[in-house]
């Protein structure tokens, strides 16, 4: 990481299990953050909700993204933003892979608790 | 998109020109905004600075993003944090394309305004 700001990979970790099956890779910024998921096939986020803004992009693979009670398939390039607040989940069907980055504003503090960084 | 949260594809766009050879496809949301990048071989996004932060990874092939005078060559999954006001720029090199995805904290109101949305 240089000493302004922030560069490095979030493919080279460090990993964290977020979810069986899920394993993510974060980087904290501000007032924001980035969170690589890789999904393996079958694997789920389970419904949830947390008062930060939440938005995100497929980057490989398939994913499909439950917001609200409305399940949306997801392909590269497919994209969300969900308000603080509303229950979501995303998994992957049996067979299919999928990476995402997903974005935090603000920073999940939890998730710093959680990653220990 | 959905009437919670926005849900869709940023690789259909509407693209926005960012620079020549440089194309953009934003997501707004409420604090933060997604700004997926096309790049193609030999383009530049000159040095500038903004108020507001930006973080960012490399979706597909290689970037060089330049952060306070110091040149990144990023492949994919590498990223990057760059506190508001902090001098950027990104090319890529001639032969070499790059799809990145950007994001803002808080939304750039002035890319609402650029891009007519």
């Amino acid at each position: 990481m240089s000493a302004v700001g922030q560069v490095g990979s979030l493919d080279e970790g460090p990993w964290h299990e977020l979810a069986p099956g899920v394993r993510a890779s974060p980087l904290f910024g501000e007032g924001a953050m980035l969170n690589l998921l890789d999904f393996e096939p079958g694997s789920r986020v389970e419904r949830h909700s947390h008062p930060h803004e939440q938005l995100g992009m497929v980057v490989e693979g398939e994913l499909v993204l439950e917001v609200d009670g409305v399940a949306h398939r997801l392909g590269p390039g497919g994209c969300w933003q969900i308000p603080g607040g509303v229950v979501h989940a995303a998994w992957t069907e049996p067979g299919t892979r999928c990476r995402a980055l997903d974005v935090f504003q603000p920073v999940r503090e939890d998730y710093r608790e959680r990653f220990g960084q």
